[in-house]
């Protein structure tokens, strides 16, 4: 299981501060703890960043890789912040992730930069006509971003599907939805296509003290239908993802497993 | 789901001396917390109980049905001491349950108790041969105990059929088979037969604070292959089994759905 940090994000004041600033710090402490906790990969979401985005794409890009050996999540919709970002990025540690293609023709362009850097991208299974109903219709969408990529020149391993996790608060009926699409994508392809989800949207609107449980049991129930990888707090999950490990045999059993 | 509450068992120091002593109040103290917190149905383990089984069962039949309006679970070997704790069943408050028959002709007597006072009873697919190996041998000795129980006259909505979890720190390869086999339990009859595991079982053995972490995401896989009942410590994993109805869409979401 791949976590991916999510917690270098416009969305918070301290990171959206320090990178109004260009202050390295506070970004790269951010880094390690994440890293520290079980990050495999470390998002950086700057938002839209329509002025600047490739400088800033740029400056986080190295400012996380000198603080951490680990890939980086690329998250934004300007794609030349994107292109900016794999230019920076130090394959060394890791191959990069594009987020996010999906069906709507304005992410088409995220899929090639992924074929001409052959790096990692997320397949947000949506396309313009708006959210997918079910499982069905997200393994359909998905089915077209696969055709899309192998027309790029993309390696289907390449491509992480992602179902789209919704609010439970505002759309309940499709969280299990979305279980049964992890399940769909990966026979999709043979090897097993890899899937992704953003765990937190699912507590999304819901009470903080509340928020960590239903993040934690439906990531349990997404790596039991055999998810690949996660963008989450990793000090959330990381007890969810030892203890899973476990109980399906992938890890051998230890009395100190959850301090491992 | 149904939970059955756990804690008023011979193994427990407080509740031994508790029987031993005739003393009804921590029994109904026990027995009230429970209920508080969730369970459905109390379990009742006097032991082995040879000596004045009957007596005992009996008494404890009689002093948590007094304290709390919820039915049975009457665990012993001694078949008298089931049979004196049907009797003693007040059935108003839901049909007794008799833990346990399997596929050892010493236990085959439990089922026509269960017959006879039609009533429900825990059928644990293990038979004279040892532990089963793997999901296919319980589904294959589940099979036997309910040709049994078709030929003692008892309807199979009364047989709970248990996979029997085992220790995660002895036999860790055992966890994901017994998952699997309370899936395959159901496909052995329309409607699908009702499943029931003894919980805490995969945690024998393990450290104190690790414990509750096992039971728990065991039993959010469990329920997610449509488990029917537990017997488990009712405060340890309440917030599981609300969180994965939500999940799973058999209760409604509500910001307050964890103190409902």
């Amino acid at each position: 299981m791949l976590i991916i940090g999510e917690k270098l994000s416009i969305i918070a004041r301290r990171v959206r501060e320090a990178m109004n600033a260009w202050e390295a710090g506070p970004i790269q402490e951010i880094a390690k703890a994440q890293a520290q906790a079980g990050a495999g990969m470390i998002d950086a979401n700057i938002g839209p960043a329509e002025d600047g985005g490739e400088e800033l794409m740029q400056w986080m890009v190295r400012t996380i890789q000198e603080a951490v050996e680990l890939p980086v999540c690329l998250d934004t919709t300007n794609q030349g912040a994107i292109e900016a970002g794999l230019k920076a990025h130090n394959n060394d540690y890791g191959t990069a992730m594009i987020n996010s293609t999906s069906n709507d023709p304005e992410r088409f362009g995220m899929l090639e930069l992924a074929a001409k850097y052959n790096c990692r991208i997320i397949g947000l299974t949506v396309g313009k006509g708006g959210l997918p109903a079910d499982e069905e219709e997200r393994a359909a969408i998905a089915a077209e971003i696969m055709a899309r990529a192998m027309e790029y020149g993309l390696g289907l391993e390449n491509i992480y599907l992602d179902p789209l996790v919704l609010q439970i608060a505002t759309t309940q009926e499709q969280a299990i939805k979305v279980i049964r699409a992890v399940r769909m994508f990966q026979e999709l392809n043979d090897p097993p296509m890899n899937t992704v989800v953003g765990l937190s949207n699912i507590s999304n609107g819901c009470p903080k003290h509340v928020r960590p449980i239903l993040d934690r049991y439906l990531l349990a129930l997404l790596m039991y239908e055999g998810l690949t990888a996660a963008i989450a707090d990793p000090k959330e999950v990381v007890e969810t993802v030892k203890t899973m490990e476990v109980l399906m045999g992938k890890t051998l059993y230890a009395h100190s497993y959850l301090e491992m």
